[in-house]
Parts: C-alpha cells; sequence; structure tokens
C-alpha cells in the first residue's frame, strides 16, 4: 500500500491545508488547525475543468472542517490540475470545446469522456483513501463521505458503488446513462442536486437518476435556474448532511 | 376590521402560546417568552383531519419561535378543530372514508374537498392576517411567511397567490389539479416538499405542482419514502428558509 507523502502545510482560518500525493496522484487535505481527535473523513470530487484547489473546493472544505471538524480531501482526476494529459484527453477536450463553440449538445461528449476518466479514477481514489486511513487523524474506523458534483458526480458514483467505506454521498448535475447502473448498487443514504432548468442535462434525465439509487434514504434538491447556478446554500445543506449521517454537530453557522 | 380576541395564554420552553379568535375563527399565536421586539410572522396551515393543536403544528411553531424568534400563528380550517362542520363536510368526510375503506383513490376526493375549502378558508385567513398585523408585536411592516403541506397547500397556494404580503412559503404533497392555476400567480421564492414514493400522489403530479410555480427562486426536496414518510429534518430545513428569506439567524440547532 502506497503512504500520504505530504509536501506543503498553511493554515489559514482555523483550517491546515495539506499538499501530498499518493503515488503520482497529487491531492489536498483540510484538517481542523485546532488538532481534533479521530475524525470522519469526507472525499470530494472536483468537476470537469476544474481542480482540487478550485475556489468550490476550499470554499467546502473551510465549510465542512469549521462546522464539524472532518478532514477533507480532494485529488486531481485524471488529466486535470496538476497532472498532465493523454492525447486521449487532449481529443475530448477539444471534441467539447467544438461542439460548445458549435452550439451542439455537450452531453454526449461529456457522458463517454466522464465515464472514460471514471475508469482511471476509481482505483485512484481507492488508493488515496487507502493511505488517507493510514493517518493517525483519521484511521480505517470513522466514516467516510464522498461529495462531488458534475464530474465529480461521474467519478463518485462508480466509486462509492466499488467501495463499501463510503456510508454517505452527495451527488447531483449528471446523466444517468453511464451512471444508472452504478446507482442501481448504491444504498447509502445520498442527497441529490439537479437544477430545474438545466440546459444540458433535461430535467428528466437528471430524475431518472435520482431515481436509480438504491438508497432507502435520498434526498433530490432540484432549485430553479441553470447549470451553473446552483445555489450557494445547497453546500450548506450539504455540510449538515454529513454532519446528520456522522454524528456531529454543526457547530459554527452553515 | 375585526381584531385579535386573545383567551388563554400559557408558556413553554421559551414560547408563549396565546389562544384567540378573529371573528369566529379560532386560532393559536405562538412567540418569543422573552418578548422580543416586532419580528416577522409565519402562518402555519394544518393538514387534512387534523387542527391548528396536532403535534406537527406546536413542533413547527416551537421550533420557528425558538431558532429565529418569530411569531407564528395557525388557525383551525373550515370544518376541523374547533369549527363546526357543515352537511357538506360530513358528506365529504363519509366519501373519503368510503373510498379508504374500498381502497380506491382518495386523490379526486381530497382534491376537490380541499379547493372547497381553500374558497372558505383564503378570506378568513385574509382576516386573521389583518388582525395580526394589529397586533404591536407583528405590526403591519415586518415579512409574513406561509408553512402549510397537505391541506395546508390546498388552501395556501391560493391564499398566497391572493396576498401580496407573504413574500416566502413552504408548500408540498398535493395535486396540481386545482393549485397550478394560482401557483402560476406566485412569484416569492418557495420550497416545495414531494414524497418520491408517495402513494397518493403520483410523481408526475408532485413535480408538475412544483414546475407550476413562478417564482424565480424555488427549491424541490423530494424524499425517498411514503406520503406519511416526510423526514422530520424537513421541518428545520423550512425554518433556515424563513430565516434566510427573512434575514434572521438561527439561534438554536435547527
Amino acid at each position: 500500500m502506497r503512504s500520504v507523502q505530504f509536501t506543503t502545510e498553511t493554515t489559514s482560518n482555523g483550517v491546515v491545508e495539506r499538499d501530498f500525493t499518493v503515488g503520482d496522484v497529487p491531492g489536498l487535505l483540510w484538517s481542523p488547525a485546532s488538532g481534533a481527535d479521530r475524525a470522519p473523513l469526507v472525499l470530494m470530487g472536483h468537476g470537469g475543468g476544474t481542480h482540487k484547489r478550485w475556489p468550490a473546493m476550499t470554499g467546502r472544505a473551510h465549510l465542512l472542517v469549521n462546522a464539524c471538524g472532518f478532514h477533507v480531501a480532494c485529488i486531481d482526476a485524471p488529466g486535470h490540475g496538476d497532472r498532465p494529459r493523454t492525447a486521449h484527453d487532449e481529443q475530448e477536450i477539444a471534441a467539447l470545446f467544438e461542439a460548445r463553440e458549435a452550439g451542439e449538445p455537450e452531453g454526449p461528449i461529456v457522458v463517454r469522456y466522464n465515464a472514460h476518466l471514471a475508469k482511471r479514477a476509481v482505483p485512484e481514489w481507492q488508493a488515496t483513501l487507502d493511505a488517507l486511513q493510514g493517518l493517525l487523524e483519521i484511521g480505517a474506523e470513522g466514516p467516510v463521505g464522498y461529495f462531488g458534483l458534475n464530474m465529480g458526480t461521474a467519478i463518485g458514483v462508480p466509486f462509492v458503488a466499488a467501495e463499501p467505506r463510503i456510508t454517505a454521498a452527495v451527488f447531483g448535475l449528471h446523466w444517468p446513462d453511464a451512471l444508472a447502473g452504478p446507482a442501481k448498487r448504491i444504498t447509502v443514504p445520498i442527497e441529490f442536486m439537479l437544477q430545474w432548468d438545466d440546459e444540458h442535462i433535461p430535467r428528466a434525465a437528471g430524475l431518472a437518476l435520482f431515481d436509480a439509487f438504491a438508497s432507502k434514504e435520498k434526498t433530490l434538491h432540484a432549485n430553479s435556474g441553470r447549470h451553473k447556478e446552483l445555489p450557494r446554500f445547497e453546500a450548506d445543506s450539504a455540510v449538515r448532511f454529513f454532519a446528520r449521517h456522522f454524528g456531529r454537530a454543526v457547530t459554527s453557522p452553515a
């Protein structure tokens, strides 16, 4: 098993942020600066075209650490952030930009490229989780959550379906084509976000993906607005979702 | 204008509960025992077959008062609680029980009876709001919310559509047949609750009602489970919804 190699460490607003690698996969680990006891871990998957240090990632990480004292980790997806792109990556990204330029639907390209990335990313996430659980402040017994929208859902759904250590997950904003199958094998509580006026994902497609999850407890949050208009308060809702399932009080307004 | 006539007053857990009447309509008003300054008002509509003092009503009222310092009021709907039933009420209630007994769909009876009750109830709510705004601790300037599920939605949707003083509302668990029309005239922020496995309200019917609201900001919370299995945490969510729109911090865990 590969271990976590830490490189840099900074502290801001009560949160310690550490760069790490597991093998050749770079990640970020956010933890309470107070040096909390062993605490639950939330893994975050970033969206397509972004990376582990994207503002949405650092913002959610700070919410989760400050409100609940969790550890939070995010790794760069294949071809994203500090990671090299393959020729196949370049080709798919070019196809996506061409479709966008031509005003053609992005869905078919996003669906197939994200499914390809998920195949590469799932074993990376598993190795990362193995390594993170080797840290004293996390350990192998605590609950583990997963939080990822857009491409973070495309990678997260097959990851959570394959990974019994994940006991609660927040997903959303993706198509059912490649994901309904693994979603049917997921039984842990989920919160799922959908944009009611999404210009890329047809409403029925988003609802079909939510419907596919076998989870006894699942909640759909559908908000008016277009694909990128997910309200900021849904990040607070995700924090409360993990707090509820991991038995932590929310100690700062979230 | 009729004024609020208070009868009994009790205090428990930081909440003053006062019985009142406006004309011949009996209601309950819950307020902070701390004697807060002028505060926003949330009107609550109860469900069919229940009344103003039903545990769901008193529970939600205590959450809203304790978490946000709001005033909260609920009145008995026509034919409910302390109010007399007409021959028509008796007839419709008998029809509902017969359908239930025979395993026939309740929807058509609930839809038509609730639409009838809404016609009687809307002017009562308007007179109640007029009178409550005459109280010093409420006043006519503060924001007013409406929170009602089931029959509370059947009455609340036409009420809110007709009432510009309501600036945010929580609805859910009803059919679109009689309500999609008035919902199309509602533009204030709404939160809408739907049970994904509702045995009475077809999923498409619940989604169609949510879709009908003209509100720029609207959020659907759909939870797995049957009609009566709405999770308790949705009451907390409604409290946060009103806190967000009325600019109040949630001061106790909600």
